[in-house]
């Protein structure tokens, strides 16, 4: 039997510990498994590497993914999602693994209605924003990578006493934002799924001051509907009568060696894909819920929404008086 | 109503922000707290310390503990229980929350024998051998500076293609051990839940040389029946006929920032140990199992023991391949 | 004799180690020491605070300043100057160490203009752009914070075969950013001191892009001429006919743990500002020159320009084909 | 013109930062570039690998070397360096770059004897200990490494006002102890270049307690004459009264990316290796002194002994007040 594996999307920390789990659990287990390079797109350009043991040596600390990665016009058509599968019919492929985020596995569901192969998902995204799993790959060396940076940015708040407004990465999920946010003792987390109210956040901090409050952190995912960082910058500095500073933290939360908690999930997911594979599963992603490997629907992953822990968010208020 | 607030036994990252929960959403809620200093001895020594909200400012990132801890011989006598009550009656504390291990867990219920103030534990350790919690504070931490340790060993251990063995903390429990092993691909780990067969170990190690494996970590729990690192390393050499390198992690295990798990753990342990003297509990350790907040009587969690996660002590034989 | 030091300007990594060699390097001279709060305006609101050898305990490896720092406009004032030089005499300081950059170095000039007292500088600014010195205190520190962020960036940079932008801090002076793109790795790096030519830099890539090259990485310096990283990121996407993506590291450069080099160098500088002070010496900063301890007129400092270094930029061209 | 370029002894931060120098400013100069695989025993081995300028490509920040080293024994004989010279010649190599410390200088001058080819060493050791370079590559990162993993240590040291002693590697040179001393604030600091005093630092320690001082670091040099970390603390706990504890750093230090430092001086070096050779250069080694590039006889290189730094060492007193 033989499985493709490939990676999508953006790439998260973690994905080459999955990579490394899906060929050694598939190889050990009798599976023949090729990786796909590029992402989707990698399959309509036949970019196939059959993969040994030895080729995810020394992989599992790395960030990125050795399969690299892509996003691909081509797939979201119909013709390129019947020339996909020809071509891993082709291949001989019987099962597919695809690590990726909410895109990759509405991608994968188009998949097979032209492919009768197996099929099947892992969360692969620092967005933490699919449903179907508590975490995944990736969202926990993000928010780690995003702690690091605002930590260090303590030591000059701290030296002035500053005002500081941090975006981190989140387009539709708060998921980060709400973790850095907690775990960097924020004064306010902004998050697309709840509603922003600049003026009552300026009236803690203001009110907060007044108290001894030092330095002060807000952090904003950069999807919030009060606008980017620079924006509501703007306007919190005029509601609070001081200047805030504006940090756009970027690319290198996607960055760095994986936690162990990425490292820990992507293995026992990719071990888990295989054990899928070779009970003859398909159309599911799979993920963990409550410390339990669980098997969602793909259709499941990007049409239910992925609730932001709100039990987090209400300890937000009591922490920061 | 006043409640007292400790950490006890070894240090361990996180405790800092299981400290500013307490303290924070303690007074948020009306409640006067007392942070005492020096672990169970400090109440004996008296040396009380009003905590404000400002008092736990800036200290969510830091490692250690600002209340400073200790071990105590006089509390583990009958007198110092005793003594214990009257002084911490004297001082009217209602109730006590203690951060620490097993030991500390223990001395709580010797106390409950004398006080009838309320009493609640936290797990923090970072051996995560405390039954009751899937994890205890500082775990995360610990397993991610050790990874990191081995990762700055790969870059020398691929130069040379050696073996290493890298001791971890963990006199009792593997846990780290298992968690390190994983994350690090190793390709021996060492417990003292499991009986360790070196001649196995060493046999498979030669057989991977034969494979074309590169440089091989073996990680050992300090508490495994078979030896210390050295002692194994000296046995391993001779069974594997090459040189086995040795590294004791030691002391950096337990220090720096608290990763983004401990310290949203610790907040949210901190938080509901404060909702339980609200509620009038006693006599439980607060943890998390299986993402929710439980409380486990104190008795059950040094008498039962913690298993070792043996699903995915299962996963290193096909990964290693 | 009684001496006052402070911390001025923007705050830089090893100013607490500075402070520390000051403090406890004096005291074992004889001297007084007394610290100023909040930069050159600590002397006009009187916030002195007198040092002992434990005050600077456990802070030598903290980034900031224990000190706090500030700019002040009242200082700039011929008023605040005379004000300053009374205040000082008042409280019978016979010598202030000032740490900071090239403002803090013109306003030393300026007291001196009205006090009698001995002036000492010390270089403490990341950007490196203080003559008189081969590096200033922080700047080892934030380069290595930046190369941390760029080795970041670069599994994701590999993963996509991307080009970045990268823009670090520097509004006169490339030095953070030289020596940041030679550590990296860089295709180009945009200075202040040099002009920037996009059109030849477009035509590397592309020709690079057609002998193997990968991902690249562009530094520039906040303060090049060719505009903001945004801007200049449109420019170059444009004449590569790729996207090319921007992250500004911004304050993370600044903070973070200072690094063995500006431990070192800040420990010192501090230790000889103390010999010049007990020698007698006034209107002088203290610089490490070619491995020697330079003290170079306050004047020179500031008036004199300090060179990029021109023959590790010529690297460049070689180091990236 | 054919250039080997080779690493050998213990791998150091660094060096492959200096390869990609080499061969970069080789074939820019129009040399052909031959990597040497596994130390001067590759040449014997005959495992010689054509480098072009994609060889080197992203490995500016990885530890270790992409050369791979080893210790050589055959090297060692006469029969060794002869062979190695016929090798050489009948490769049509015309000049050998070979990365490493003094065992690696002294095997250049061997070889000398017997190949007519250009000799060049650049000195990679963490250590330190090469005469004609003020650091060699791999010093800087070795001490940074061993200052993080000392600044982990401080928070449970705090918590605890313990005294630790700290083993670094060093064996005949106590540089790395000296910068990891200083730039901790170490209380003492144990190196092989000067007379150990137990008593008198025990006397020293406890009187600092007396003035208030918590926790103390105690840094040795693996190479002091006083003995092994273990032994020194278990005299030291007795002259003090108070258990020490120990923590052995050990490999850590080799690891990690490369800093700041490390990586320039790399570059700067092996940039220099390749003038040396296009000048017709051989028997020297490339150093950098007081900033500047300095080329010193092989033969100076192990048989003068490169002094410790005394002036850093003095002021171990005044600061640890």
């Amino acid at each position: 039997m033989k499985v493709g594996v490939l990676t999508s999307g953006g790439d998260s920390p973690g994905m080459n510990a999955a990579i490394r789990a899906v060929v050694r659990v598939g190889i050990y287990n009798g599976l023949e498994i090729v990786g796909i390079l590029g992402g989707l797109q990698g399959i309509l350009d036949r970019r196939f590497k059959e993969m040994d043991a030895r080729s995810v040596a020394n992989i599992i600390h790395r960030g990125g993914t050795i399969l690299t990665t892509g996003r691909s016009r081509e797939f979201r058509t119909e013709e390129g999602q019947k020339k996909a599968a020809l071509i891993l019919s082709d291949e001989g492929i019987d099962a597919l693994i695809a690590i990726g985020g909410n895109g990759t596995m509405h991608a994968l569901t188009k998949l097979q209605q032209f492919w009768s192969g197996h099929v099947i998902g892992l969360p692969g995204t620092i967005d933490n924003d699919v449903y179907g799993t508590d975490y995944s790959i990736g969202f926990d060396t993000a928010v780690n990578n995003a702690i690091d940076a605002v930590d260090k940015m303590r030591d000059t708040a701290q030296s002035f006493d500053r005002i500081f407004l941090v975006e981190v990465m989140g387009r539709e999920s708060g998921s980060i934002a709400l973790h850095v946010g907690i775990a960097c003792g924020a004064e306010a987390i902004l998050v697309p799924e709840t509603p922003t109210d600049l003026r009552y956040i300026a009236d803690r901090i203001v009110k907060g001051r007044r108290r001894g409050k030092g330095f002060v952190f807000i952090v904003v995912a950069e999807g919030d509907e009060a606008g980017n960082a620079v924006a509501i910058s703007k306007k919190m500095s005029e509601l609070v009568g001081e200047n805030c500073r504006v940090s756009v933290l970027g690319y290198i939360q996607r960055g760095g060696n994986p936690t162990r908690q990425d490292r820990i999930l992507a293995t026992r997911l990719g071990a888990h894909a295989i054990r899928c594979v070779l009970d003859g599963k398909t159309g599911i992603m799979v993920g963990e819920i409550d410390g339990r490997l669980v098997e969602t629907a793909l259709e499941d992953t990007f049409t239910k929404v992925k609730e932001i822990d709100h039990r987090l968010l209400a300890l937000l208020e009591p922490l920061s008086i």
